[in-house]
């Protein structure tokens, strides 16, 4: 039968009540009903971000979000310091290039975490560097970046803290204020249950000083523009209203739950996740691994392609592969968005049956009953490999 | 009982069919049906748009395909000349000042078009002008400019001419080849009968050999990025893929119609409108109407807002006032995306049962009639006031 199982790190599925509230009839994008969502939206979104700051809501996806950050927080004669450690820290480098923007970077191993001494090494008496640029959850490698302790040491400097928390935010602890982040880019499809087509910037005041200062080149991206909006509850532009309106639901769902019980749900099935695939004997990749994926390395004499088409083919399981220099080395389980303990158990019971099928040797049901024992906390989280 | 009629000059309605589309379970971003969704999509727009070129599809509002647009359009040291003519025409500059791009305006009364012979003129002898911006339906006045016309001036010269065809196509005649437009930049939510979240840019040959002649700072709206993943029909960044599979629908409708047809009914539809409005006593505000909308004015003695709230209280009619300067002194009535000639009637309908309430003198049903008598055939199209 085929049933269609979305369990990649995004975009992730949508509930059907959600996806409903998107295919009611199409209202005008300034009527009252629009602002009021958007208002809804907004205050949503500050408590899943655990912020007081300005959310600028952008009719984009999260590089747009990454990029409205970053050519808003970089004046004339300043530089940008990029923690690169997977393709997503990656791409704010790539947008720094492509703007003209000066930058250097700290590069990290990919599947491995920034380490907050080193950031605190790279900024100590420069006054050039105008943000840091970091990753919450680097959805290319499945690591989770030490982002509090990072935004710490950001903090002490007069540097702005720009984070890319597209595969994070909500699917693991993120505290926008007391974290000191500056700029968090954030999009629509991973764990806030919606499709793509949405972005967040969550500005704070240290950033807003910044952004005034000098003139940054944007207009669709315009903080400023959408800052002026935001006082009325709109936007500079069309907004994506039919997706703002299914965002006020989903965040009443998130909301029922309580964001912390969010969080605490990820990172169980991120240990439930790490325990089964160990006990299949397969290789954690990530050293310290996100709670919205859990990355595995291909074992010897397996193929990347071959696993994800049988899981695909058979249970319509839907995971990935690696990205840029990983492509072919690592499989990727998404476990955010409208995905529960269940599903996660249910990912483990067709990897098995998929990894049988193609001569890998493991105990059966190894994995399942290793993710059950976590789940019903009786198995302790394994660590990396 | 108050049955929701949009009758924006968008965002418009949508066909139950392409909304029920978009509300099935969401799959990966990067599955084959997602490629076979963009190759769909991008076939049918070309046919729609009547051209051979690059489509580039973008997940963002319309806005975000004109910066895409100018901002690959202007080489250092070039200039770009904006037709003004309304507030969407004076959006080409207000893109053009936000990113450091030098440019002239051509200002033409809002209401009027713009007449291909100053286009000549401001050209002649001029090869710093790298681009001229236009417009195919304005917005913001119900004015539709001579594309074509203007098209051949610029293709006379170096200049690439780039067009904002947010509102206008699918609603009134474009033919991006013939018509030597290089840079088309478009909306989902007008004509094309989805929701606000995607835009395209249709990148002619010569467009891309002055793109291709420097380094345009973009990322994401990088149209160099966008042609690259072209190829395999992906795109650079998260497509915005429930919205593409709606696309896809919505275009299967527009190419059962014939996209000849669909021209020829807005066309029937706004000739309908204006002479049901002239009829009731209303002055059109256009002096070349625009075939996606229809702009009035606002009666001595009346407020727009009255006529609007009563219009959304009583028949959930939506329609819309004047922007900026004609803030208060006209209303527009789209008729495009999911709305027939019936709808039409019926919005006349309304508008006189609210125009009589307030006190405004006709003789009733004159409004419906006439409109009547130019879709029966019997009436002739009325020019402008």
């Amino acid at each position: 039968m085929r049933k269609p199982r979305l369990m990649a790190p995004g975009p992730a599925p949508v509930p059907e009540e959600v996806l409903l509230e998107m295919a009611r009839p199409v209202i005008h994008s300034r009527d009252p009903r629009t602002k009021q969502a958007i208002k809804e939206a907004i205050e949503g979104l500050r408590e899943v971000l655990k912020t007081a700051n300005d959310v600028a809501i952008l009719a984009a996806t999260g590089t747009g979000a990454m990029e409205a950050a970053v050519i808003h927080a970089v004046p004339p004669g300043k530089k940008a310091l990029v923690l690169n450690a997977g393709w997503f820290g990656l791409r704010w480098a790539k947008i720094c290039q492509a703007h003209g923007i000066p930058f250097e970077t700290i590069d990290v191993e990919w599947g491995q975490p920034v380490d907050p001494a080193r950031v605190a090494e790279a900024l100590t008496g420069r006054d050039d560097i105008a943000v840091v640029c970091g990753t919450l959850s680097e959805t290319s490698t499945g690591t989770g970046h030490p982002i509090e302790a990072i935004g710490k040491v950001v903090a002490e400097t007069a540097a702005l803290f720009a984070v890319d928390g597209i595969s994070g935010v909500g699917a693991m602890e993120c505290r926008t204020d007391d974290w000191k982040i500056d700029l968090l880019a954030v999009g629509s499809q991973k764990a806030l249950m919606l499709p793509p087509g949405l972005a967040f910037v969550a500005v704070s005041p240290k950033a807003w000083a910044v952004i005034d200062s000098f003139e940054p080149k944007a207009f669709y991206f315009s903080l400023k523009a959408a800052r002026k909006k935001l006082a009325e509850w709109d936007t500079p532009y069309t907004p994506a209203h039919t997706l703002i309106f299914g965002l006020v639901k989903s965040l009443e769902r998130i909301k029922a739950e309580g964001i912390e019980n969010v969080w605490a749900r990820h990172k169980t099935m991120s240990d439930a996740c790490q325990a089964g695939v160990k006990a299949l004997g397969l290789e954690l990749f990530s050293a310290r691994p996100a709670e919205g994926l859990t990355a595995f390395v291909v074992p010897q004499g397996l193929k990347d392609t071959d696993i994800r088409k049988k899981l695909d083919d058979r249970f319509g399981l839907s995971i990935v592969g690696g990205q840029d220099k990983l492509k072919g080395k690592i499989c990727r389980i998404g476990h955010m968005g409208y995905n529960d303990e269940v599903d996660v158990v249910g990912a483990l019971a067709a990897l098995e049956m998929v990894l049988a099928e193609l001569g890998h040797e493991f105990e059966p049901g190894a994995g399942v009953s290793a993710a059950q024992r976590v789940l019903i906390g009786q198995g302790s989280p394994v660590g990396a490999a």
